[in-house]
């Protein structure tokens, strides 16, 4: 896949490159960004959180929707969009009464890329 | 992206779907499933181990080669590949002295469909 072969630092570039992850083994610095994003995603909750808000598209979503489609409370919602948030995953933007939230597209393309084996 | 597109389960067909992560918002099962591979992968030393270990191809990789490359002792590479391999992203084999491991690339499948967002 194009994405994986952009950077082609790998150790013995004569390799069989079907499985590789990344462009290149990671460096500690990679690796800590994108342990930190993984970590918050790492979670049953958060991840149908996620999947639903980047459900309606690239448009932002109002936790009052999200309270109302996983049947968990504001205060628990709140709980998993902070460390969303935190993570780079979502931004937050404060309406009225409540907060509205939108995927980081660029998060997801960094960890898209280390994941791609293609 | 074409991975993305094999599975047309989409709530809504005619949402916009620039951003939307997997093909339906995410059940309990699955996110249960995801969580425990992710969860493995959000450290940043098993992320180097790992790329280090795909950056080799599609062949398996000896743990005596992590313990050189990465610097750090052989119980600490067996504690984290212990961890990734009961997640089911490495497989192990022992040959001999040693455990040599591969990339289980039906994971990372199902990893990168969920975070595609094209």
């Amino acid at each position: 896949m194009s994405i994986a072969m952009e950077d082609t630092k790998l150790g013995d570039a004569s390799s069989d490159e079907c499985c590789s992850l990344a462009a290149a083994p990671l460096q500690v610095a990679e690796s800590e960004r994108i342990a930190v994003k993984l970590k918050a995603l790492a979670d049953p909750m958060r991840l149908r959180v996620m999947s639903h808000v980047a459900a309606q598209g690239c448009e932002s979503v109002c936790a009052c929707d999200l309270v109302d489609v996983l049947g968990i409370s504001q205060p628990t919602i709140s709980h998993h969009m902070k460390k969303l948030v935190e993570a780079g995953l979502l931004t937050r933007e404060q309406r009225g009464k409540w907060a509205h939230y939108t995927v980081v597209r660029e998060a997801f393309t960094e960890l898209r890329r280390f994941l791609t084996l293609d």
